[in-house]
Parts: structure tokens; sequence; C-alpha cells
């Protein structure tokens, strides 16, 4: 952990930068993506034997599966799944909004309504850790918007199974096809389609630097993904009314995350960013992901800056993935933060209840995104689409408008679809 | 215009398909990106020379050249963008939401607040139609969202001027700033900034391939986009009680947008289908541009089709930009419309009524990204950040949900984030 005490401005974008990531995949995700594309199943079977070290005569998880996973999974992480569900449900289904109709000019009404996208495809990663609670955060907002087909991808282990948890959440959020498939080849197929991957519309779901790649390259055949994705990130703010213990916990659970993790502390106060520093080395020995967090730690920072303006501006320039504010000015801080994915305000709220079971969603814009992107929430299922009406009033209300402009444009066949109109309306009086 | 008799829904993707593109345009974006990003205005200014054949000793629009522009453009025209301006504001305005407050768990709150890209940048085309329209169609939401920073880039002429009509909307929108430069160099300034151009977060506007092209490479550098974009396209659905003379209008009026537009009748009268295309031939006779409509015209299709019912399914497979509704059975088609940009509804509403005056907007999605795009409307220009605060009764109310799911993610210092709260609780008492 690096300490800064006082930056002047201009050393901020230094002090602020995530740390890069150099390598380079475009190449082998274009050659994955053109072999999927031209030999389906069979280049499918190829990568998962290659990545997965396993080769599966049916990549469908079957009935039988599902009921054993079911069996598996303990009746506490059970209730634990069902009430972060409730609350998740009840978080996205309240950002359901009305049509939207207005008549902008007498005769003329618009509106503007949201529609479901229709196919779906979920991805979730594999590994150490299975992230049955993004299944949660993706599929229950997906089932409110409405969406037609969902269903989810996720790479095998070496035995060809799927940690039940994952099995158990995506059955219990009503998804019917669950794919063993994962990495690059399991974007490709969602993109184009193979015998027994289903083309969708929208990728969601976070991965590995691989996964990250494909899901950009998916943007150039028409597929659209929840976000543009980087390291997981944490900015506390803290001024002296914080517990530092409580800091210095939530610091950590961002950094045991991986490795490129970064996590950053900005305070007002130099007895709290001593405390901080002091409580994150005492917790850090206890961590069973101990190595990875030191290793996240390196990169990370703790800044001592002198008023709550200049914090403001500061995390409003590095647009975090995640802001704790333990603060007694939140108030002002609410407002005036612009840049953030998700907000965490006050001493008992870590950051970890957003991430399982509070109700909010936790993929989020990392890499600076939240400036320029939403995190995940229930329009991201959907897409709004324009209506319009117009009577015989309103063409003879606004006619005269558009002929006006159409014709300055030099769009004379645009001019003609009202001209053709307001002479039909003229020759019937 | 190629006539198709009640097709089998196995040809539907074949007849639907749209022309494609084969041009391959990374090359020259990369090479262009990489020059700006290393040498800034010096490389703007070489391209600038050479796509548009003009050398500029300052980009920036002066206010001189605004007054003159202001001076240049005719009263009624003025007239016309203030009305058009009007119904835009009035239509978009309405699409303003309010802060969503839950308290998902008692003690826990949760919200989402919509907040302003800080940053916008706009493109409008040069070329023979100045586009001032979409000048209105981009600024007035951005500024109805509250965007802080809305800049401008639009190519100069060979003598160095911008079209007097879209400095005149600029202006008249609050654009302070207004960049003489155009093409895959103004994309690239947008993305890394220059001496003369800022850096924004999100791109907007339309443009011809290349401009397309630079806007996906923007992507790649962290900076969003409005949405992919491909040439402009119309369906028209009608039975009987359709106009065949205002159908001929709309699609003429799409197919003079460029050669590569392309223009779709599905209808269930025969008559109807005859009737279309000879008024098409009759209109077309007299268009200034109708040597591109024409060509365009090449690649589209009268379709003649069994049901409405049938319809449906082929026009949300479609997922058309545009889509005119001229149907006594309006009501139906309306809801079971899932793909498609903007909606056009009845025989007085040309679809030209919304590229200009209506109200909604006309930056929409083609190409078949209606399927899992919206079209630009207030939220384009926001993003959507959450916020929770838990109290102590809270944390304990969700506490043990959190702990059990971090644990059984392996995720222990998530965990303990909420243990030593927990704990911290407990000894309180």
């Amino acid at each position: 952990m690096k300490k800064i005490i006082y930056p002047a401005e201009n050393e901020w974008q230094e002090i602020l930068k995530r740390p890069a990531s150099f390598s380079d995949m475009e190449g082998i995700v274009k050659e994955i993506f053109k072999e999927v594309k031209l030999k389906g199943d069979t280049a499918i079977a190829k990568y998962t034997s290659f990545f997965d070290g396993v080769s599966l005569p049916d990549i469908t998880v079957s009935p039988e599966e599902i009921n054993e996973a079911v069996g598996l999974v303990p009746e506490d992480l059970k209730k634990a799944i069902a009430q972060a569900k409730k609350n998740i449900e009840t978080f996205h289904s309240a950002q359901k909004t009305e049509k939207i109709v207005v008549e902008t000019t007498e005769g003329v009404t618009c509106w503007l309504e949201k529609k479901p996208i229709q196919k779906i495809g979920l991805y979730i990663p594999g590994g150490t850790a299975p992230l049955f609670s993004t299944i949660l955060m993706l599929a229950v907002p997906a089932t409110l918007a409405g969406c037609k087909e969902i269903m989810l991808c996720t790479p095998p282990d070496m035995s060809g199974k799927i940690d039940p948890a994952i099995l158990y959440a995506a059955n219990l959020c009503g998804i019917s096809r669950m794919l063993k498939v994962g990495g690059i080849q399991a974007i490709a197929g969602m993109t184009f389609g193979t015998a027994s991957i289903p083309k969708v519309y929208k990728i969601f779901g976070p991965g590995n630097q691989f996964v990250m790649a494909a899901k950009q390259m998916a943007t150039q055949f028409g597929i659209a993904i929840d976000m543009p994705a980087g390291p997981s990130e944490l900015l506390v703010f803290a001024d002296s009314s914080a517990n530092p213990k409580f800091v210095a916990a939530d610091l950590l659970s961002q950094a045991e995350h991986g490795q490129d993790s970064q996590v950053v502390l900005i305070t007002t106060s130099a007895r709290i960013l001593e405390e901080v520093k002091k409580e994150i080395i005492l917790q850090l020995a206890a961590l069973p992901r101990k190595k990875i967090a030191e290793k996240a730690l390196e990169n990370s920072k703790l800044i001592l800056i002198g008023s709550t303006q200049e914090a403001i501006a500061m995390i409003n320039e590095y647009a975090p993935e995640h802001l704790n504010i333990c603060s007694t000015e939140e108030e002002y801080l609410i407002d005036a933060i612009i840049n953030a994915g998700s907000v965490f305000i006050g001493n008992y709220t870590p950051e970890s209840a957003g991430d399982y079971a509070s109700g909010t969603n936790h993929t989020l814009p990392t890499n600076g995104y939240a400036r320029n992107y939403s995190g995940v929430h229930l329009d991201s299922f959907l897409k709004s689409m324009t209506f319009q009406k117009i009577t015989e009033k309103g063409i003879r209300n606004i006619g005269k408008t558009i002929e006006i402009m159409a014709e300055a444009e030099g769009l004379q066949a645009h001019k003609n679809a009202v001209s053709i109109r307001l002479k039909s309306l003229a020759d019937e009086n």
C-alpha cells in the first residue's frame, strides 16, 4: 500500500492510474470465433477439451444433474439464496416504468415503451469461486423484464461437472437451458449459434480477460453486451467518523477478488489513515486468500486529502466501481458524486452487502466506465421503442414544419411524404 | 423492386437479408487513431487537409461565424426549427424519471438514481444534405439530461465553412464548442483529446462507413457510443385500408437516403401491392435524388403475406429501424411488435414526421439492432447509479445471509466485512 499525503491536483491522474493489463488477446479470440462460426459444435468440443481438459458427449445440463445439485446444496445456503433473491426481485421490480405518452402538438401523439430483449445469454465463470450470486443478479432482472429465452453458459470442471450452487441458483431462477461451455468458445457460440448453443441478442456476465475480449469481439457481430469490464475496485472515502476496522475489512474484501483488484482509501483524517493501515495488516494475516489480497494491495493507495470537496473531485475523476462513504457529510457527498457504479453509505453498509443480498445489482462498471456506463439494472434487459400516431389535424399542424426542414436538408421525398397527405386533405375539403 | 408472393417461413431469412457491405476499414481507422493519439492536432490538420481538402489555422468555429450563420438562415426555416425543437423538448423531458427508493428488508434502503454523462461529443456529417435536424435530436436531450460539456464536430467544406443551418441549430441548442473536423480524425480526436479537441465520454451521431468504423474503434478505448449503425431502412405493413399513394411516398422517402438504404413493403392485400408498385414508379420520376432512390429500390422487396400474424413474425425477425403500420388491426400490431426502432401508426403518420418534428428521436437502431439496442432517448445521456444505506438493524437482518453466501463462494474477506460489524454490535450489547 502506498501512502500519499496531500497530493497536488496535477498528480491525481498518475496516482489514480489503474494497473495496466498488457496482454493482447485479439489473435486467439479471432481464431476461435472464426472456427466456431465455421465448424460449430466441433470447434466447441475441441476448445472445451483444450481449455477445460474434458470431452463431453452432450454439453446440455440434464434434469438429473439439476436434481442432484438441488440435493447437494446445504439448507442454510438455500435459505440465504432465497433471501437474497427476494431482495433483488424487490429492488429490480421497483424499476419497472410505465409507457410515457405525450401529445406534443394537437393531433400528434408520441409514446415511449420498453420491450424485452428476446434472447439473453448469461455467462458465469468457473474456477475456484462458484459465482452463483451473479446468476441471481442477471437472471432475476431478465425474468422480470420478460426476456423470452434466457440461457446460461458456464465451463465444466475436469470431470465434466458444474458446481451444484450454480445449477441450484440457475434452476431456482427458472433458467431452462444450461450449457457446459466456457471461455472464448462459449461467447463465440452465443454469437453465431451452433447446433447445441442458441444464438442470443445480448450477453451478460463476468469472466477473465479472454472472456472480456471475446465479449468485445461479439459486439462486432451485432451482439450487445452488458458493458466492457476490467478488474474489480473499491474506493472508500472516510472522515474521522469512520470505523477503521470496518474500513480495513471493506478494503480487504475487494482486494481478495484478484491480484489485479485495486483498493483506494481517501481520507481527510491522518489518524484514520494510520489506523486503517494497521488494521489491514492485522486482518490480512487471517485470510485464506491472503496471497491474492497482498498482491492487490501493492497497487493500492491510502490518500490523505485536504478537504471533502477535493475528495469529491478526485472520486469523480477516478469513477470507482464501488464507493463506500463513511462521513458525517454523507448527504453532501451523495449529491456531488457523479461518477461511481454503486455507492455504500455509512458505517454499517459493507460493500459485500451489495455483492450478495441487499437487492442492488453487483454487475457494475469498472475501469472508469462509471463515467459513461450504467451498472446492470432492469433496463439492461429492455430496449426503448418509440411510437407515434398523427391525426389529420396533427399533420396539418406540423406538416409545414416538416416540409421546410426536409427541403432545407435537400430531401425532397421526405417532403413529398407530407405534401401528398396535405394535398389529399385539401382535395377532400 | 422484387415482388415476393406468399414466401414460406424458411425463406424469410434470405428474403430479409440486408445488403451487405464488404469494405474492411479497420486498417485505415487504426492508422489514423494511432497518429491522432501520438501527434494530436498535427495529425488532425493532416487528415483534414487530405480528406476535406482544406487547411485551417483554427478549427474552432468563431462567434463571428455563428453570427453570420444566424443571418443566413431564412426566417421560415428558423420557425420550423423552433417548432421541431419544442416538440422534441416536450417528448424528451417527459422521459425524466424520479429516483427509485426501496427498503428491501427492514433497515436496508436501496435506491437508483440517474446522473448525466459529463462530456458528450456530437458528430454531424457534412456532404450535400446538412443534417441540422440531427443536432436537435442529440443536443436537446443532452441538455435536458444535464450533460456538462456538449461539443460538436462536423467537417468543413473545401472553403473551410460549415453549413449555416448546422451552426444555427447548434447555437440555438446552446452548444458552446463547435469544431470544424470530420471523419475518422474527428472520432479519434474525441477519443484521445488533442489541444483543440476535448476528450469526451460518449460519442453520438451518424456518419459514413468510416465514421461508423471509427466509433466502433473508439469503444476499444473506453469511449461509449450511441449505438452501432448501418444503412437506414423502412418497413411498411399495409392492409387494404392503406392509401397506396402515401405508402409509396413513405417508401421513397427512405429510399432517397442512400443507395444502400432498404425499403420493404409487407402487405396482406394483392391490390395494395400492385398499386404501391405503380405509385412508386410514378412518384420516383419527379425526385431530385431519383438516382439514389432507384439504386436503393433494387435492394427492396414488396412482399405479399397470408396473415397479419405472419406479418408480425416477419417484422420481429427483420427488426426494422422504422416501421409504418397502416392497418385496421393497429392495436393488435402495436402490442405484438417487439423489435423495431420507431413505429409510425396510421395513414397520416409519415415516417418523415419522426425525422423532423413530431418529437420522437430519429437516431435509431438500424441493421437489425432494434433486437438489442434502444434508439436515442433521454436515458442515452444518463447513467444509472445505485446507492444503499444499511442501519444497524439492517445489517443484523441480512448479515447472516451475506456471510453464508460469501463463504460458499470462497470469499472469506467478504464475509469478514459483515462479521466484524455484527461482532461490534454484539459487543456493544
